[in-house]
């Protein structure tokens, strides 16, 4: 059993708890640190359902929590909203050789990495679908009802954590997820510090690959904006697309003209997402 | 006249147009940056009414924007939202000798500076309330129906604002202000160093002070956090309450249990300042 998590900070907010709290990391090796929203709900004794936010490359467990506004539609809903670290951190933990915040600290990607120097710290995979809901249902008597969504680099990881997992999560949704990394910079790079240079470990951490193979049919939402700059050279929702419409997996991609990669997009359409969400989560 | 804005960067948000601009400021005799939110009614060509947002210490014209979550109302609403910088800034702008986030750069405490070395840039009340509302309403199209708002620092620079200017704003609200700064360490030390020794130049920039001379009764909406670690060295709500009652002045102050001084406090409550802004900007 870990050692219990110690409260950085608490506010009150739409009548619920949002709380940041330090642990030490077993899978990670490091301490980690994370937010938790608590709705009205939850403190008045409900076990709640919760939705586990990834976010993206360079952000924190803060980004999100304090600018996607989903606070207020989270209490009406009575849903917990959990936001991980986007990396291990720490003394000791290895990032970029070449200074980058693409790869290494701000950019564990939510795999399992698989080389030197990243193989020991760098497990963000089995931190947020083993370590963290384990850590957090218990001590914040959450439910094991579990939502899965991100942005970027957190929706690649909110989709692979989700398809590699039937049964653990009932509802799934990514803002301009990197849909296809195995042919994107971003995804090239990271895989090939991290998984090693031969392409066939790629696919297990790529969601247009797994979408062929998912033995559950999770209805997907993402948003992605029209006017995102990356959209082109790094997200490719058009692979995400072309493999549900193979799969024949029920995708709702969502092309919003005029928005980008900012959250000033994600807290125009997580309304949505999180109504999206509550039809699976919240009985 | 001023020469135009240049454009720092853009998003669409809710519809509307989330923007910031910098451009030279007579006033404060440095380059400034300021934040607006264009609602969609703004872009299909309305001149829409503009709540202006001073934000408190150590803040810049972003934070309201990406974390008080106020651009889903504004846009359902028709109202732009303009959020000015705390200070001046850039090369040869003086700041606390001592180091302090409570004077100087980002405390700039709305107020005309009359003493050396501030007295040059230091005159932020002329620049939000005649510069950079003279500026923006042409840039940007805006009417000249104005509220004003704001947060601890920028709570008291909005109450001094409106009170000194009858019939310049048509609505007034503030968050945890610093209702009688005449009489608090933030205060005494910002008005010590920027308007002198002599206490009775300070009361013209004191709301509890100016309340009792008010010719125009504007309703106030105030929310104060009952668990705001500076509520009772700091912040003083009940001298605003006093000088209202004494003055028969419309003072609606909300305490508001368990919440802090945060942002997350400000999100919670931020759709029922827009709504008491909305019923005199919007017709």
């Amino acid at each position: 059993m870990s050692e219990r998590p110690t409260l950085v900070s608490s506010s009150k907010t739409f009548g619920g708890s949002q709380l940041r709290l330090r642990h030490r990391s077993q899978v990670l090796h490091c301490e980690m640190t994370y937010s938790v929203f608590l709705p009205p709900q939850s403190l008045a004794g409900a076990r709640v359902p919760a939705l586990y936010w990834l976010s993206g490359l360079s952000s924190t467990d803060e980004n999100f929590m304090q600018k996607a506004g989903a606070q207020r539609v989270a209490a009406e809903l009575g849903i917990a909203i959990v936001a991980s670290d986007t990396s291990p951190r720490g003394d000791g933990v290895p990032s970029d050789p070449g200074g980058g915040w693409d790869l290494g600290l701000g950019a564990g990607f939510y795999v399992n990495a698989t080389r030197e120097p990243w193989a020991r710290n760098y497990r963000m995979y089995d931190y947020v679908v083993d370590e963290l809901p384990a850590l957090v249902e218990e001590e914040h008597s959450l439910s094991d009802s579990r939502g899965i969504s991100g942005h970027s680099m957190g929706g690649h990881g909110a989709l692979v954590c989700a398809l590699r997992n039937p049964g653990r999560y009932r509802s799934l949704s990514a803002f301009s997820p990197i849909s296809n990394p195995m042919r994107c910079p971003w995804g090239e790079k990271a895989f090939s510090h991290y998984l090693g240079s031969d392409r066939k470990d790629w696919h297990e951490w790529d969601a247009s690959e797994l979408l062929s193979g998912a033995s559950e049919r999770l209805p997907i939402l993402v948003d992605q904006g029209g006017a995102d700059p990356f959209l082109e050279t790094q997200l490719h929702p058009e692979a995400l697309r072309a493999a549900a419409e193979r799969a024949g997996h029920p995708l709702t991609l969502r092309m919003q003209p005029g928005y980008d990669h900012s959250y000033f997009f994600i807290a125009t359409f997580i309304e949505d997402h999180l109504r999206h969400h509550a039809k699976a989560l919240v009985r």
